[in-house]
């Protein structure tokens, strides 16, 4: 077991229960020992769903399923292992899913579609998920309102601490809750793929509209971190609206009574992303890089994960130097329109560079110090319009070596 | 002085002169302490010249200088320092190659178009180009067709050997003779910046040639290969012909005397982009990944680049494993068209996976043995077209954080 990421939070927050929303784990031996490997979330009729998936065109058995199924806006139950990623297994592992699915169907009487499932562990095994289907009714008969820090731990691979985060919202005067947990130490963990989030509210919400906030909010969190740019077979962040909170119906994604919701789902969602990053695999310090002046918020975040993914800017980052002129390289670099005598740069809130130049008389003594914290802040101005991004990834070290080459699959 | 890479060629090669190409190298204090950092190279008159360039939006003023008179294609002098890369230093830093330039003219007699300017070290600070021209006379004055060593050091940065390559080829059934040095250890060296490549060859060839065959041959050799994914401020590969051998003249790049003479510009480039490789900040290994089945060359490359700047595969092959999930997972990141049930991988020869599937009764034990070696060879067919290429990179290792993280500018 590794240590635990210097970077993570003092103890798992509290979570309340979500109205609609049961969990239960288990250790269904499919290939940790001595430790819980598998979650059966059970969601009350009537929920709504929405996904979003790896861009991956090696999506693992579990993706492609979930993609199919997403359109159809139900969830009834997600079933996850651990251990396994049931990726690049071909028929065998669509046949895993389906049994696995069938396996739930007829513990909770829902159909299939309403039945998602991911799988986090080592690529191109069969997944025995024999295992899984036998361990279904046991799972089925201790589902409880209250079981997170159990959830957040069964979906572990080489997380070095469980992921939860939780807020309130208020929609037309009611109050609902927002609760999810994630797992998740690189874009892909050593061969364990994937980062897997599930995100709960009780809130009455139409699937388009679920569909929609989830997207936008994905690109403020999930989609704007990365701990070393490779991309899993596996990743997958579900949303779920048990539909159990009495508000005033809301239409779309649109609706002014949804502002509120909004915001505490980008809170979540960028709660546990940052929380994926603090565990990224050697992780020593987060670094938050806010792009502003850009074309477009998008340019902004394609410019910021550039920076984000440039190994020289991690590695000055791990050696606590300020290394200004990669950041300079990595802006060059991303490919998004950037005009040098317009480029500003500020590490920890010091102006290092402005207008294309270092700053006169520029003091790297303040800056040194910052470099020494925990937490780095950079900020880029491109001076060319009003986007604006802010992406989190952590510093690369000789721990990230450790973890990656030292690992044998 | 860092320790020789266990990559390194036994020697440095031969080179014999190239009519028409004098060469010489001086130390001018311009950073460095105790060696060479001046480089002037003379063409004769007639020389046709082509350049590529570093694709960043954050130029060097070297490079924004060359891109400028590469559209006339002559060439009479190439002024290189080391030590100070002179990028992101605004009109300071134009000020400093023009006076360089009329440095050079004021000794060779020629005119500002035909001087190629280069510079490589750390950015964002001033080039002391008064050493620059103080030290040209000297310099004129030692010029001399023998210097390759001399020069081949003179550019190198945190380079631990120096790098060069020689070949012949028949143009009409006369030999001509090219010759390449290079200095690298990173797509851009710690703060350091760059690539730099000079290639010479006493053929004689319109300018426009030289141009198509240029950019032809760095498609297959410096645009195939990767250190870390960062892309210098500087990057600049140089082509002169001096046009003093006697052969028979030839039209255009597509000329059907041209070919055996593309070959060996390949064969030299190729030498010279691996030599970079095998200087690679860290390296401990050197591999090649060929990519075929493609639907284009440009894709397989793609494809190859995506498997090369995977932290994951590098950390891996660093640690001698096996993993071929993680080339799966790189392939899949690619975003170039790719299908699950196609893909086959090879390592080291020996089939890994097949159709999307790991081969029945894989036996990983001669795939271990080639991961011991100090060269790995990975082949990953697509099965979708014809289109093929490979790449060349290094492996990720405690040795490139120990260089970029404790390196302080």
């Amino acid at each position: 077991m590794p240590e635990r990421s210097p970077l993570a939070p003092d103890r798992f927050p509290d979570l309340p229960p979500v109205a609609g929303v049961r969990l239960a784990a288990t250790a269904a031996d499919i290939r940790y020992k001595g430790r819980t490997d598998l979650l059966l979330v059970e969601l009350a009729p009537g929920t709504t769903a929405a996904g979003v998936y790896t861009r991956t065109t090696m999506p693992s058995a579990p993706v492609i399923w979930c993609k199919k199924i997403s359109a159809k806006g139900r969830a009834r139950a997600i079933v996850v292992n651990s251990g396994n990623a049931n990726a690049f297994t071909g028929k065998v592992g669509d046949a895993s899913v389906r049994r696995t699915v069938d396996g739930v169907r007829a513990q909770l009487g829902c159909s299939a579609h309403e039945v998602y499932v991911a799988s986090t562990g080592v690529i191109g095994e069969p997944l025995p998920d024999g295992k899984i289907v036998a361990a279904l009714p046991a799972l089925t008969s201790s589902l409880e309102a209250a079981a997170w820090d159990e959830a957040a731990r069964a979906i572990m691979t080489t997380d070095t601490f469980p992921k939860a985060a939780a807020r309130t919202a208020r929609i037309a005067g009611t109050t609902v809750r927002i609760n999810g947990i994630v797992k998740g130490s690189g874009m892909i963990a050593p061969n364990m793929g994937t980062m897997l989030g599930f995100v709960f509210t009780d809130a009455r919400l139409p699937a388009a509209a679920l569909r929609a906030l989830l997207r936008a909010s994905a690109d403020r969190s999930f989609n704007a971190t990365t701990v070393d740019g490779d991309t899993s077979t596996s990743d997958t962040v579900v949303l779920c609206a048990t539909g159990q909170a009495r508000h005033k119906a809301v239409r779309g994604a649109g609706d002014a009574h949804l502002k509120d919701f909004a915001r505490a789902l980008d809170a979540v969602m960028q709660d546990l992303a940052q929380q994926v990053v603090r565990d990224g695999e050697g992780a020593q310090k987060l670094i938050a890089i806010t792009v502003k002046g850009a074309v477009s918020d998008a340019t902004a975040r394609r410019v910021g994960l550039a920076i984000a993914n440039s190994p020289l800017v991690k590695t000055a980052i791990a050696g606590e130097d300020a290394n200004w002129g990669r950041l300079v390289m990595a802006v060059g670099k991303s490919g998004e329109r950037a005009e040098q005598r317009k480029l500003g740069i500020k590490i920890g809130g010091v102006q290092v560079a402005k207008g294309g130049l270092r700053v006169p008389g520029y003091d790297e003594a303040p800056v040194a110090a910052h470099m020494k914290g925990r937490e780095i802040d950079v900020e880029i101005e491109l001076g060319l319009g009003r986007g604006r991004a802010t992406v989190w990834t952590c510093d690369l070290t000789h721990g990230y070596i450790s973890i990656n080459a030292d690992y044998r699959s």
